[in-house]
């Protein structure tokens, strides 16, 4: 029994480009000899849909396209994600479901359990969930089907505790095969948790366990792809490529050798990036990014995803040195455009600098030098890069990291502007080992950009660690705070650092609350990023005052 | 049985404060002469809590401020609104719960049953249900105890369905009192709703119905108080003041006439701007604000709405012409300053606008006037504001409305700059209408400003008309699309409008998107506000390609 596993990239609400894309996957299983043919979790809308769930038409256009499916399926079993109204009277007025389709004929539904809602998924604010488990007959084989969720209730995750496990009840249906359609966004090093989760849900139930995923970035969330089976016993025994289109083809009865990746976190995340930016522009019919250059480790880095995501001749940099900017940063800006085949351009900002100061200073006067004049710099050159885009077409990509963003050391309307900011959810620690694995086998970034202390340059002999401790201590009350949710005492003991120091730094996340409101949108990368799926209201009394 | 109903203003996180504020009321209550005093929902965290609810130490403070209230409760028979954790193995951690004490004794908890996940509202994000309705014996009576949405399951609002009616359960325990504890945020014209639904409640359990409701802004949720005494045939028959803290006595068995506030829907929404202002400066520890006036409608009804929030003392406003501002639009903005009685500064950013066109003019050679251009002159504007706000200690209002933010007719980082955006959910059919209401005894808001055609003077003889269709068209898709989630055809029949022109509205509210995402926090106060409660992907394939 020959299966097709279709890691396919859909697009958001692109119902019909979506569609076509699943009829061609249809045809080609057929061409391969395949009998089942799985497609990931709303594979028809794209996950996640969001609001536009709430139109009626929507609804209405997927069952539509559901029927060109069913239509395109002779000879086929196929498994695909879809959006169906519940037609009951009480209840949310959705499931998240999988049809089950064979030979031109609808066979049913299997709507999902477990609707996540925790982290960046709502999936209660759409769906009811359903208590009926089934499996479906196929050539005498039981097969069950689960959606995405549906088998992570027992991950030990505090956060997303049910009250059921599906994987229990499908247990008591006996059966011979479990498909599993899933959009399972990445984070940094999730792939070993997802392997453990669901190899535990083929040795209970002792039966293969195949796994479609979705592929691709919608928005700020990345889906790796990675779709996998598992044998009885719970042993990985296939995997599609991450991070692009892929598919592979199963016979569970008597499977073949089959690629297995090895897991590398850096790679992964590096390939996360790229894959953020290169679906964001894509998908918008965009091409062009511009990226203001610092001589920096972060807008480094943001030029070598730009260049691997859209190709360097569709990226432009821009250098703009005031009064405190170093030689060596421009050097360096210099050195990192010619190592990628990058345009740069200079665009000296002193001048306009001055006039902001003069304009000023009658407002000002007797008041002295301070953060104000440093967002003045970071404001002009977000309007510079801003004209830019408007003219001439090109998107900002914004460079700060998510250790800045923590800190609120950054500029609202300065060096926050832009389209999509590639670093938000990459702390500094993971920003300096993702330079070091980009120089793996030869220099791209250069080690003076490396190995300099870093600083925003807005005022004479500045430094981030002026009013920053080191980076790598940020960086654990990043983790303990926003990430694992600890509370002060917590981090200080568990990271044996200073009580003072901590309260500071989580007091300057709340207050940084503001400015991130106003980021752009960030891809997530992270187990909690701070562009999705985290809710803290700016004004609260609960840390620093 | 004296009740006393006390309407209290919490600001969230802030547990030991709410705590106090608490104490006080029943103090205040006992001098009174009550028996029962009734707080609203979420009480000591303030609603809503968000993400805070993460935070294991925060649950663990909310329980020993509870035990704070409790030793302060001699005598009283207390219902307040807390969060306590769900002691069960499965399900969601928490529970939003009442405390029921009586003389310092902990009677038990009632938890909410039905919890919102819509619109502005995630409860299921960090709630479990609680199934058992129970009613708490005191001086013979039944009390039965409900939690806000638990009574709004019959209102007939598709987006939340609910597969259960706990006032049915309710019913069955012949209750001889419903408390309604709450926390149920503002919009404009909902409290005719609000009203017909509790009263329907009292006449199905034929008891009297007293819901005590939160008042106070809590980032952008302005909730309005308007707590409600019903008798058993569903009358109101007592209610608290709108947008203020307050408090009501009222015995259910013999009950007094108290005040009944008459409904004027304008004067409400103006208080709900007001407070939203009042409140976000307030618990922010802020109390100056400036305003970039343009010579506009929006702004000059953004200089009102600030100069009674804040008083006009601690108002500044800014005027700050370019070469296609109009003579007329500076007096404008000099009389309704002086109206007012608020300090304005001129600051003509000419100069500084041609310094980036001669900047951006070898880069921009032989391309023509065009949006850039008008962008950079807002983008001055607001990096003015913004090192005023940094230098000074401002916190920038801005002034964009609804209609604008629905069709991106605002530039980003240039008049979208700001801590709050006051008008962000004020469609421009309701902010000429509330600069009527603001004229109603006297002229504060000159005529010349409320009869002019809208124009943002960016570029010679511009007007808001030139690029999109009059506002009363633009307000009708808005509120077709928006806030009805109606399709475009659904737009067409219900307005009798033009096809192309509601698909391109339509296509300009899903292009504004990643403006809309990077734009300030906004006062709530329709049933569909951009900046929260409405979850769009900017990437998406259904409308518009």
């Amino acid at each position: 029994m020959l299966i097709y596993i279709a890691q396919l990239n859909p697009k958001v609400g692109a119902l019909s480009h979506n569609t076509e894309k699943i009829i061609h996957a249809l045809n080609r299983a057929r061409l391969e000899k395949a009998e089942i043919v799985i497609f990931p979790e709303s594979a028809i809308s794209g996950y996640p849909p969001e609001d536009l769930l709430l139109y009626n038409n929507f609804i209405d256009q997927m069952e539509k396209e559901l029927e060109k499916i069913i239509e395109a399926s002779q000879n086929l079993f196929v498994v695909v994600g879809t959006i169906r109204r519940n037609t009951e009277i009480r209840g949310k007025p959705l499931f998240n479901s999988a049809a089950v389709i064979y030979d031109k004929k609808l066979l049913g539904y299997k709507d999902k359990t477990l609707l996540p809602t925790y982290d960046v998924f709502v999936e209660k604010r759409y769906f009811e969930s359903s208590h009926i488990q089934k499996v479906f007959e196929y050539k005498g084989k039981k097969i069950a089907i689960a959606i995405c969720e549906d088998v992570w209730a027992n991950s030990d995750d505090e956060l997303k505790k049910y009250k059921q496990d599906p994987v229990e009840d499908i247990k008591k249906l006996n059966p011979d095969l479990l498909i599993n359609i899933s959009a399972s966004p990445y984070y940094y090093q999730k792939k070993d948790l997802r392997i453990k989760v669901l190899s535990k849900v083929a040795k209970t139930l002792r039966c293969p366990h195949i796994m479609c995923n979705q592929v691709g970035a919608n928005d700020q969330l990345v889906f790796d792809g990675h779709s996998m089976c598992f044998d009885k016993e719970g042993v990985l025994i296939a995997e599609a490529k991450g991070f692009v289109e892929d598919h592979f083809l199963i016979d569970i009865e008597k499977p073949n050798p089959q690629s297995i990746f090895k897991t590398d976190p850096l790679s992964e995340l590096y390939s996360a990036l790229v894959l953020g930016v290169k679906d964001y522009f894509r998908k918008l019919n965009l091409s062009k990014a511009c990226i203001g250059l610092s001589g920096g480790i972060d807008s480094a880095l943001v030029l070598c995803i730009a260049a691997d995501a859209l190709g360097p001749h569709n990226v432009f940099a821009l250098n703009m040195p005031s009064r405190y900017s170093s030689l060596s940063s421009f050097e360096d800006s210099n050195k990192i455009a010619a190592n990628l085949r990058v345009e740069m351009l200079d665009i000296p900002i002193d001048h306009m600098y001055q006039q902001y100061l003069d304009l000023l200073s009658p407002l000002f006067a007797g008041k002295s030098f301070d953060t104000t004049e440093e967002n003045l710099q970071a404001r002009i050159r977000g309007m510079i890069l801003m004209a830019i885009s408007n003219k001439l077409d090109y998107i900002v990509l914004s460079t700060g990291n998510k250790s800045e963003m923590a800190m609120g050391y950054v500029t609202l309307y300065g060096d926050m502007c832009g389209g999509l900011g590639v670093l938000t959810d990459v702390s500094k620690t993971l920003v300096y080992a993702l330079a070091k694995w980009i120089n793996r086998k030869k220099e791209i970034i250069p080690q003076s950009i490396i190995k300099k202390a870093p600083s925003a340059e807005l005022k004479a002999d500045q430094k981030d660690q002026d009013v920053l401790p080191e980076y790598s201590i940020v960086d654990k009350v990043l983790e303990g705070y926003v990430e694992d949710h600890l509370s002060i005492e917590e981090i200080v003991k568990k990271y044996n650092l200073d009580i003072t120091l901590v309260t500071e730094l989580v007091e300057r996340i709340h207050r940084a609350e503001y400015k991130r409101r106003q980021g752009p949108p960030g891809i997530r990368v992270s187990k909690k990023a701070f562009t999705k799926g985290r809710y803290f209201p700016i004004v609260q009394g609960w840390i620093s005052e």
